[in-house]
């Protein structure tokens, strides 16, 4: 039977992840000391709940969570697994494979280590935007190497556990990979976009709609945290992009033909959908069907009852039966919305169609 | 004096943009009917409120405005210029330069027609999304040509100013490379990146945080909405795609130079920056220094009254005066925010710096 053990623990380094950690876990009945190379913001973390700022004793300290800049990674990690010989030490970095080659590089023992990185970053940064609830719901990556020991695998597990995070685990290699695609490639083009902005006529930003925001929402990010992010995964980077220009460079191409710009288009639609948590494809919306009874104001009174479910309304179509003077309402929406729209319309009087 | 009147008005097309429009003419006294080539969107846009679907006497018609896809406009607008011979015409289309062009060939006196485009699409779509405050304080394009006549414009800027809008007034050309700059060509890039994802394994895509989502968010629009806007831009949206595609050549080129991929992600930022609302540079932060009574829990309280202000905390630092046994904090905050900080500390008891 392996014991996982948690406190005392250590976390160093309290921006946004680290100290969202640390109020996770102290929410959780761990002790957590906090350390930051600006000492302001150990305080302020500390003042807002996330532990103390004491010194743990060496001897004692049974979890070390890194979360400095990934350019000061592995010297870090490799510093705490030389002073608290007992814990088990685990880092939230975005990129894990160089911070690895690192620490290989320095000849420790690297059973104790093993890497993590909660994907739950943000454009919003600075000591007050820490919360115990940060990473609840969220992906929360665990990179075991393969000399990690069972006991730290177990114990970074229990940290995204408390975290309340859904975990994956995956090689190093891979995760980079991954949040190549997923991550640092989105963070270029957002980047990209933004950027371009500079060039263009202030009265021309004036048009700038909701779409743009989001598009370059990311890319008012830190430029020097991203630009370590981009230094530790830049081959795995450069491949993505060069996807990406290629595909850009195929747009330009067919850009005068309809149906291929459409295609492009759908296919982007289709991307977006197969996040997870997105919905799915148009073509799988059902219908709910409730008859409009003939008196004033009827139409009116179910949008209301249909708009108080909150249920999202893709599309609406209307019947009529001349000879029954009567009207069905077709409302279409996701199969998961379905049944609680029909349950909720007829608890509201409403008469919905089998 | 020429008199603007705006009733009774027709609205084609029930969308989220015509039927938004129609909410807000309707809650400013204006007589709407309401038409849509679904006749079963205009019954749902007139029982939530937006109007009449009763038909409109095309002699008393004052005012039409045409919410169809792009595709359709110019064939709409030419029709209601004949169909409603007292009528401004104008329209909310995405694209102004192909849509004058088509009716300029046509013949037609184009006096009582005025090009508009409010900027408040959304991703969202569906027949109960429409809403009266959808413009308020979105940018509204008015696009007069040079044969618009006065009573035109001022009907479609009346309409503007009805919605609570902000207009901007631009020629048509004009207009359609702005919005290729600032709307189209994110459009595109968004796509883009959401079609990369279907490359993707499944299990990369688990790793998708909110960035990659707000990137892609746009993506998720009607693709046979923006292949007609695409098409009705072409020439404009490929110069833009064309400087995009060689930027991100260069970044590919110089991936493996810290300082120049920092002098990117930085470009990208200071481009957000300079979208209208955004907050300004960091060198532009002020501070606010709180004194912090020797007392157990004060910082704690403090931050705690920080927070309730609303304010966003860029940065905090922290020092002490050993022999005086008191502390500053240091908020840095927006200058914009700076008074607001500062006074409600004060009234909530603490000393400030001033």
């Amino acid at each position: 039977m392996i014991e996982v053990t948690l406190s005392p623990a250590l976390v160093i380094g309290t921006g946004l992840v680290g100290a969202s950690v640390a109020h996770a876990l102290t929410d959780a009945g761990v002790e957590v000391h906090l350390t930051d190379a600006r000492a302001s913001h150990a305080l302020v973390a500390a003042s807002r709940g996330a532990g103390t700022i004491e010194p743990i004793d060496p001897e004692a300290c049974r979890l070390v969570v890194v979360a400095v800049p990934p350019g000061s990674l592995a010297s870090v990690i490799a510093d705490a697994l030389e002073r608290y010989p007992h814990a088990t030490v685990t880092d939230v970095g975005s990129v894990k494979g160089v911070v690895l080659a690192a620490l290989r590089a320095t000849g420790l023992d690297l059973a104790r280590y093993c890497g993590s990185h909660p994907m739950a970053g943000s454009h919003k940064a600075g000591p007050l935007t820490a919360r115990a609830d940060l990473f609840v719901d969220r992906t929360w990556v665990i990179t075991p190497h393969d000399t990690s020991a069972a006991q730290s695998v177990l114990t970074v597990e229990r940290i995204a556990e408390l975290c309340g995070a859904r975990m994956v685990t995956m090689g190093a290699q891979h995760h980079d990979e991954a949040v190549g695609q997923v991550s640092h490639v989105p963070q270029l083009v957002s980047a990209l976009v933004g950027g371009g902005l500079l060039d263009l006529p202030p009265e021309h930003l004036r048009l700038a709609g909701q779409g743009l925001r989001d598009v370059t929402r990311i890319a008012g990010s830190d430029p020097h945290l991203w630009q370590q992010i981009i230094a530790a995964n830049a081959g795995a980077v450069r491949i993505e992009l060069q996807e990406i220009h290629a595909s850009l460079g195929e747009l330009i191409e067919v850009l005068d033909d309809p149906d291929a710009v459409h295609a492009f288009l759908d296919r982007g639609r289709r991307g977006v959908r197969a996040l997870p948590g997105k919905q799915g494809a148009a073509t799988a919306w059902v219908q709910v069907v409730v008859e409009i009874p003939d008196a004033p104001g009827a139409l009116a009174k179910l949008f209301t009852d249909i708009e108080e479910t909150g249920v999202n309304v893709e599309d609406v179509t209307i019947d009529h039966d001349v000879d029954r003077r009567v009207g069905w309402l077709a409302v279409h929406v996701e199969p998961t919305a379905a049944t609680r729209l029909s349950r909720a319309l007829t608890d509201a009087g409403w008469s919905v169609r089998p």
